[in-house]
């Protein structure tokens, strides 16, 4: 049995699924991977379709992961062609989640359905959601919760997300910083803005508190990472009236941190500058922090390495090897084998005409066929 | 002709005036100078009723200046009695308008008209508007243009607004800080809070602008002021998305600003100030400044001593000479003449429930007299 991997993900974007409305393409696939052999599960939670499937029955595990929901694709008409549509014009692919990533699901599936016909010496997983562009706690969370409850289990992994900034070949991911959010409300007293001293300013408390983090330095970039970094992202107070003090603002501060820190010892910390800044200031602050994932990285040696020469076989580009960008399902993962991210270039996701190469998919297939091979060699 | 102050206080507070619509109290008081012998004309000036009430035809000028609009009642059901009712209570008269300052109009409206009718060495004039609470730029301001065209004029005004505080007797206004609000857009460019080096936060060049206009030393307290005082009384940007930096944000800063300061020095400050962070952070500013009054004063001097004795000799209290508060109308005929505001209690203006003590009102009707008196003794 074989796959055309262009074909399977124009199959695949043809079956909108905006997250996390996934049942069309995940029921599909599951129905190709029982026709391949894999024994299928579909581990669905709160109402999100989730896929397991496996070949084989004997260790080691190489599992492969990835997710067919996809942000929306705003105004249709802003696009060159039906975002579902998956049109092919001049050796590019276009269509919502042409790089992020049916393409990378679509090559996986028809890697591993190629390696199954030759007999491997071990088992291959495939676990796929369809919910990673929204909160994701019911998606590849779900799969790895099932897996842990009925001993299943991975002994390396490896997400289809797109990887490149701007060329194929380019960059693996070995890791991700991680990432906090904290939502700071000031309260101070109202007043009129010509009697100061009869009110208290929690817009100055605030800035003094931003300010007070922006000029902390967290620290330099580690072995792996680049350095933590705090972005304030929001700061509001609604009041109109120039001459008004209001009573209350709030800010919004994300910050990217690297293995220097935890989502315990940044909260510690923001919550001690602003009790600092709160007994100066006369200004008090509700903090509200949600770490929605701590760092995590895969030690570069054998995987990496192995998946490194996959890339450079099959593309002439030796990948580097990189913890930058947003956050993905690995940050799961990780937390239960050794994880390395390989894709296409991830430029176009999330934009109106998302595209990919047509010779990329069929690349990234190659990479995952000899990041099979090499795996049970 | 004889005029209770109490009873006129209540009648022009049974004539709702929402700023602007103050044409029943206006033509009320129209009626009831010329009456009393009063030369009456309409000074009114888009839509706005203004009246100029004169007794005598030679000098010396002595003016006297108040508004008839009130400020809204907010919600009447939590009055304790109708906010139109004027009731009197336990010696207190309720209403909107009650201390800010229909009681102040009819004071002087009842000591000019007692004045009359001994024979006074000059001319006294009833300068009235229908616009202060509002932008006030067609009340007072119309009246004193109408007089510059027709060759009218006042050597000295006394303004009738609530000036003290706590208790009758405590102060009087020789003067205001000036305003000046600016509005502040940081221009920067949005991104993604993963990737700040691809992106300028305008939030963290407008946290660096404030805290250091913030942080600027303006002066300390002058001969007859405060000190200047800042303050920061907006910040939005409206961006929900913690993980997006957003491409601007928008400041509010109020400055209220004593005789070291002008507007036009304090924007050039600003201005610099802006251009400094900008260069520093490649944020752009944009800055729209607006002066709603420069600094005044009357020097201590011949008539703030009479006015001090006035008071003094009804209340038995010496009252101070500030220039605390926010804006008055004041500030146009302090370009036209010496200026004094002496009036009640202001510590219920503009709230629910505004009243003012019945005896207050007698008083400061008997405080006006007196000042009448010296005037052209």
């Amino acid at each position: 049995m074989t796959v055309d991997p262009v074909e399977l993900t124009q199959d695949l974007i043809r079956l909108p699924s905006v997250t996390p409305e996934s049942e069309a393409p995940i029921a599909m696939l599951h129905a190709l991977l029982e026709d391949a052999g894999f024994l299928c599960t579909r581990v669905d939670r709160n109402g999100i379709p989730n896929l397991h499937a496996r070949w084989g029955r004997k260790g080691p595990v190489l599992g492969f992961n990835g997710h067919v929901d996809v942000v929306p694709p705003g105004d249709p008409d802003s696009w060159t062609s039906d975002p579902f549509g998956a049109e092919i014009r001049d050796g590019f692919l276009y269509g919502r989640g042409a790089c992020d990533m049916k393409s990378g699901v679509a090559a996986f599936v028809a890697a591993a359905i190629e390696a199954t016909e030759r007999d491997i010496d071990g088992s291959v997983v495939l676990a796929i959601t369809g919910d990673e562009e929204g909160d994701g706690i019911d998606g590849t969370a779900a799969i790895l919760d099932w897996m842990r409850q009925t001993g299943e289990g991975m002994d390396a992994c490896i997400v289809g997300e797109p990887t490149c900034p701007d060329h194929m070949g380019q960059m693996i991911k070995i890791g991700r910083r991680g990432s906090l959010t904290a939502w700071i409300t000031a309260i101070g007293q109202q007043g009129h803005s010509a009697y100061p001293h009869q009110a208290r300013n929690p817009i100055h408390g605030m800035i003094e508190l931003l300010a007070r983090l922006r000029a902390f330095p967290l620290d330099d970039d580690s072995d792996h990472f680049d350095e933590t970094t705090l972005q304030v992202t929001g700061f509001d107070t609604g009041n109109a009236a120039n001459n008004v003090i209001p009573a209350r603002c709030t800010a919004m501060v994300n910050i990217r941190f690297n293995d220097a820190h935890s989502g315990v010892s940044l909260s510690n910390w923001l919550r001690a500058q602003a009790e600092t800044v709160s007994r100066a200031t006369d200004i008090r602050f509700d903090t509200d922090i949600k770490v929605s994932g701590e760092s995590f990285v895969t030690a570069p040696g054998p995987l990496t390495d192995m998946v490194q020469r996959a890339v450079g076989n099959v593309t002439g580009i030796v990948p580097s090897l990189s913890t930058t960008g947003g956050t993905s399902d690995a940050r799961f993962l990780a937390r239960h084998c050794p994880v390395v991210e390989v894709g296409l270039v991830g430029a176009t996701m999330h934009k109106v005409d998302e595209q990919v190469a047509v010779d990329h998919i069929h690349q990234l297939k190659a990479i995952y066929g000899r990041i099979i091979e090499s795996y049970f060699a």
